[in-house]
């Protein structure tokens, strides 16, 4: 019997995340204070984020971080996760490419959101925070950051975009599953919130706004700490133990990557499966390539600008050195809500920038036919992001067709669908479109961005 | 680190199924010919089941039925499913009892339904069969055999009770993106159909009538079978597979279980955990429980006659030995649909009947709040039909704090819950209702049945 899935067991757990900023030659360059343009430290981040993850989003020196064993042992619940070899897609696809994809579908929260929610969760606790909070638009992070709290013990109270909050009531069911409490944002319950609502009653929310709303309680609560999803140095080092075990388990396949591909939104489930990888590219001269497949919507990586932006749409947060579509870009409603996100994560803007990663960006439609043909070969209905990540394996699949290259080819399956087949039924019934973004359009708001850089 | 998870490779995907029939003391009565009162054969059976099927359905002499290599290929994309030891859940219990559970969630369909689903898409592309058809009412069998007819290259054509398609869009979307054709029943393809809708347009379907649609679908079209995920011999023999790779897993722990506990509609998740461990009952003396979890609204094991009765609402089919609560029997409609089932399936009944397993009933309210336990303990949303093995569980872990007893426990996770979240919703919001069903109610159904048997 040809093997399709190797598995590894839980002794086989990552003991230390992998920290790509110890290793780039060209360390990123400072977050900013907007007001005084001064470079942050670690402690400035104190009131808003643990400390440990404050202290890991500043960490250029130790390649290797310890996981402690209680995480380790909450890990075990799911991981390691399988790699699958994906000898059916590629036979319809009639391609001598080997794919293989990493499976983090398989996690409890259906998604690789899980693997630094966990990381948070248990640094929060460690550090005596009682509650955490966070915002969630499509709902993913706040899911995963549901079962994590409540494994931990912490309270955790999530803003919910209210247009999604209605739109999503299974998002919102699986949060209060796990525990959570879930405000529908704008709320009474934040200054923010309130000025928003007297402003405007009937106001629909938005990401930045339930931003505003989850920091502002981080910061006014007492033993209440903020959490994000993605972007940020921290959150990709967590989600390094994605690559870390790919790494083991190609190894048992006999095979080392030539192209290693993952759907980009901030960057979380990018970094976690490429820098394990990139790192022999930058220390033994591999030549494996990296692969970030974006929306054609919200193209930041192929379309966007490397200069400072906010992190946020309202402003509020310090000033990243990425690549930005501007902070006030609004990027249309495609239903890979988790790419839905103006800007890249600083590190992976730093690497995008010295080459060491390449992107394409790919049309809603092709994902879902991508993502129809993967659930017809290999059985697991991808989410609307990780389609992105199938259809770009897809195009790298068919070009070895092409030449007769038999390269192998690695991607990263970030979650499943199950609760977004309204989307599928969009897309099956003929109803789903394309959004084009003109150049026009994307100046505009670059330009904006261009303005806090002189 | 405490082990959480016993894996096995593909290479230990069990090479034979495990067939009840030639092991138990008593064989279950014979199966009839409603007109003639004759029992019958399998060829009798091969106008609407694939040979294969119904030669199982009838086999009551090989204990071993090998498992074709090419069946155990299409496994391996989710075999074997991993035994899971469950401390949270025991932690939060306090309870000195041992619990596992076996994880069937995994599989690409989302439940236990795919181990018979590929096995019937299996024999029937072997036999020359080029489209299968089925009924589906929540919508998890028809899930599966979408999925299974896919990989088989099998046209696959669905029908969904009608108020089903209309509430329940996603489980249709999940069909269609597996590729199959779903049609809302009654539909005005089949003579079934027709009259239905002819006597009344606005219909809106029943399990019975989508039965009578497929069935006659099938004899009606040349190369179209019919198939079935539930109380037949030949599905739960498929289903063993569960409780063989399980036997090997309790051995990795170190352990053999004194209780096994599936939930309980039709039989096939029971039977696939129950009977591997229940040979060495009847062949070596081992004195394990075995638990079948059923919902009180429905509770043919625990309240129910055995006696021969039909297998669907019209009396359509041939006539069953079992336990049953009447063909007319209406169950509520409560939230774990797959429940919903008059009649236990004939061997069952037979084990039932012989002291060799035993039954309780759960109310919905109990089970969820199982399930919300175990979600926020084990960090898997369980399907509302595994919240009622979830619930006979904690009964029985309870009962073990009580008296001290270190008991072993092994149940089954027959799926989860990702596109059933508006149960929980509904639970949380404490909107649901427990349905209760009184004696004379039960007598009167049952008396129908009890006519057939003079």
């Amino acid at each position: 019997m040809r093997q399709k899935k190797y598995l590894l067991g839980e002794s086989e757990i990552p003991t230390h995340f992998f920290n790509m900023q110890a290793v780039m030659p060209n360390k990123p360059l400072p977050i900013l204070n907007p007001a005084t343009r001064e470079p942050l430290k670690a402690e400035d981040l104190y009131p808003i984020f643990c400390e440990e993850c404050a202290n890991q989003e500043f960490n250029t020196t130790d390649e290797w971080i310890p996981i402690p064993e209680e995480l380790r042992q909450m890990y075990a619940s799911y991981r390691c996760t399988p790699l699958v070899r994906a000898y059916d897609l590629e036979e319809t696809l009639g391609t001598p490419a080997h794919i293989y994809f990493k499976n983090e579908s398989v996690s409890p929260a259906g998604s690789h959101k899980l693997n630094s929610a966990l990381a948070q969760a248990y640094y929060a606790k460690k550090q005596g925070i009682t509650n955490v909070t966070t915002e969630t638009g499509a709902g993913q992070w706040g899911g995963a950051l549901s079962y994590a709290a409540s494994k931990f013990g912490l309270e955790c109270a999530v803003y919910m975009v209210k247009v999604s909050y209605e739109q999503k009531p299974y998002r919102k069911s699986i949060m209060q599953t796990f525990g959570a409490a879930i405000t529908p944002s704008p709320s009474m319950s934040t200054r923010a919130g309130k000025d928003i609502i007297t402003a405007n009653p009937a106001d629909n929310g938005s990401l930045g706004c339930a931003i505003s709303e989850a920091i502002e309680l981080a910061v006014t609560t007492p033993g209440c700490r903020y959490t994000l999803g993605s972007v940020l140095n921290h959150v990709c080092l967590h989600q390094s133990i994605i690559g870390l075990e790919a790494e083991k388990q190609m190894e048992m396949a006999g095979e080392y990557p030539d192209i290693v591909i993952a759907c980009f939104g901030g960057g979380s489930n990018f970094s976690g499966i490429a820098y394990p990888f990139m790192r022999h590219n930058m220390k033994e001269g591999k030549k494996t390539r990296f692969i970030a497949a974006e929306p054609a919507s919200c193209p930041k990586l192929t379309r966007g600008k490397f200069e400072y932006d906010f992190a946020d749409e309202a402003g509020l947060t310090p000033l990243l050195p990425m690549y930005t579509l501007g902070h006030k870009f609004k990027p249309s409603s495609i239903h890979a809500g988790g790419l839905r996100y103006h800007g890249a994560g600083v590190i992976l803007s730093q690497l995008m920038k010295d080459g060491f990663m390449e992107a394409v960006d790919i049309e809603q439609t092709e994902s879902f036919k991508a993502g129809i043909l993967f659930a017809r070969t290999e059985g697991i209905i991808p989410a609307p992001e990780s389609c992105h990540a199938i259809a770009a394996t897809i195009a790298e699949a068919l070009k070895c067709k092409e030449t007769g290259e038999k390269k192998t080819i690695l991607f990263n399956l970030s979650g499943h669908a199950f609760v977004d087949m309204a989307a599928y039924d969009q897309y099956i019934s003929g109803q789903m479109q394309d959004y084009s973004v003109t150049d026009e359009e994307l100046q505009k708001f670059i330009s904006a961005a261009d303005a806090l850089n002189r």
